[in-house]
């Protein structure tokens, strides 16, 4: 049986003959890895159309031990620069069609190609691999769900061992946070931790600071985790002592309108309608102002991929894709409450990947 | 007095203007970042060659309180895609000949900026900002300094804490080096840490894995800080226990020739001479088939940047250049020494910013 990156090689070879395309030049690392399993820094693949008998992976000497480990099912070749180096190799196999990433291969890149193999026909082929990766395969929702895994156990574990109490700072939150994820499995944090207290949570993408937890402040945390080039996504806001009034309305009414969210997901629901089911939730309370952000966005080998779930966004929905989901209310000068999880859209209903509770957490 | 960004800006000038443009589009995310001090994942810079009066920056809605922050000496504009929106506020200020960053602009993305602005002629302009940046200013060695300094400490103190012992991981041993690096006031490590023990070792570009430290092994550890959006990159190699002969041997190999390298660092010299000088040592010894890499590269904003002092590099060296010397050697099966320090070009000798020391470090 050929392995998890062979199936998704012949898959491709389908776009490459409905494209009338001899091979497909994939430089890009992310799709690469996808393709072949191969984690290093440096690599390319030219990917025949009819089989992997003509298709050559390659890479520099720095890994060489590392591709016959990674990739024992290709041709490959140690040279650089890899992508001369495989525009030739198409040239002499007369593959004349040959299909770039023209949304990845730069303007003095194509130049270089050019050059390297004047005789070849360099054809725009902008995501195809992006459009196989939109849905995940099993292998991947298991790395999606040990991600979202360590994010919800080193959450848990923040709390339990009394992390969010006043006095510490957002720095301090954060970091605790990601040496948990570290501890429960991640090889690191998924991006660059959110952690915003009192009217900086009202910031959407803010960075922590030495900013203090005090009483009363909510206190957002937007985190993940990455796991075998996975990434997960979670954001929880909580409330330091008791809520005021505006706090627990506004986090009811992300809430609603998160879950609203969450229920429009399924397969063949435009990506708008999806935005529009929870924005429509917090525009009737007569906060649509105060949700300055998209709904939310996929989520697999980069922490943003296709497809987005905004009112700019484009396409439907269909099963295996996981997403996030995550509305907001920010109220300027006050705090504000975000509460995202990370999902993948199933026939039935979507399956929920990140299980930290929504009820509002007071600590 | 201008701020340092301006000044940087002013610096580009000269370049536009020599090259007879009426403005550069900088849209790579490290440049905009040199030339305005923005940290965002999202704008760019319509930098105008008269002056700034007539530049834009242009960034999305998530980060107007931070652009107005980091960027108060500029117009800005809130939209997107900002790229578009940049080429085409050239063509309604009459700036006819813009240069754009070819060398990271993809051909997609080209595309749509001829799309969007028809009249306006795009011009190739590779690595104006990258010319600049290859000698840094006072405020970036201050930067890489601290950078240096965290990696320093961190090491001093994983070897006071007797953090190097028999029988733990590779990977323990790297997230305690990462967590210390923390502690010194880096916001986390430069790149993926590099933790080999043994015949792990000879890998130049090891992973950390589960093996265990033994006594007797070499273990070579690579890493560096990330202070201010400023890398450090640093390798030692240390022994456990008492090193066998042939350890001694490719140990003071590799130190001597690290010192011939550190030497050759001089404004003026060659970059392949520099490579060289190192490159000469390992090979009378007999081991040049064992030193698979470089000597070494820049570093600064990027963790590999201009120059690479390398057998395939190309220019000579100046004053404020920061660069690694970190020859190696990798004996198969057996183990392997490098040994790394980042250092900047100085009209005296070098400056050393990574002063942990090279004598071998017995643990």
């Amino acid at each position: 049986m050929p392995g998890i990156h062979a199936r998704r090689r012949t898959a491709l070879r389908a776009s490459l003959q409905a494209t009338e395309l001899d091979a497909l030049l994939v430089t890009d690392l992310l799709n690469l890895r996808y393709l072949t399993g191969f984690t290093g820094s440096n690599g390319a693949l030219l990917l025949a159309a009819d089989d992997d008998a003509k298709s050559v992976f390659c890479t520099d000497g720095r890994y060489d031990t590392q591709a016959k480990r990674q990739v024992p099912d290709l041709h490959w070749l140690i040279d650089r620069p890899c992508d001369l180096v495989l525009v030739a190799a198409a040239a002499d196999a007369g593959l004349g069609r040959l299909g770039f990433e023209s949304h990845r291969v730069t303007v003095d890149g194509h130049s270089a190609l050019v050059h390297a193999a004047p005789k070849v026909e360099l054809v725009r082929a902008p995501g195809l691999v992006e459009a196989l990766r939109v849905v995940k395969d099993d292998t991947e929702v298991e790395a999606l769900r040990m991600a979202c895994a360590a994010a919800d156990r080193a959450f848990a574990d923040l709390v339990a061992h009394n992390g969010l109490r006043p006095g510490r700072t957002e720095k301090e939150v954060a970091r605790e946070l990601e040496q948990r994820m570290l501890d429960h499995g991640a090889a690191g944090p998924s991006f660059e931790s959110i952690v915003a207290t009192g009217a900086n949570s009202a910031v959407p993408h803010h960075r922590p600071t030495d900013a203090v937890l005090r009483r009363g402040d909510l206190v957002k945390m937007d985190f993940g985790a990455l796991v075998d080039g996975y990434h997960s996504d979670m954001t929880r806001t909580v409330v330091l002592g008791r809520a005021a009034d505006w706090q627990l309305e506004i986090y009811q009414l992300v809430a609603d309108a998160q879950a609203a969210g969450r229920a429009a997901l399924a397969p063949g629901a435009d990506v708008r309608e999806v935005d529009a089911a929870a924005r429509e939730v917090i525009e009737q309370a007569g906060y649509g102002e105060q949700f300055v952000h998209g709904l939310g966005h996929g989520v697999g080998l980069e922490i943003h991929e296709a497809p987005a779930l905004s009112r700019l966004g484009d396409g439907k929905l269909a099963a295996g894709m996981a997403v996030t989901v995550e509305p907001g209310v920010y109220l300027a000068g006050r705090g504000g409450v975000r509460i995202e999880d990370t999902l993948v859209v199933r026939d039935t209903a979507p399956e929920l990947l990140t299980l930290t509770t929504k009820e509002l957490v007071v600590v």
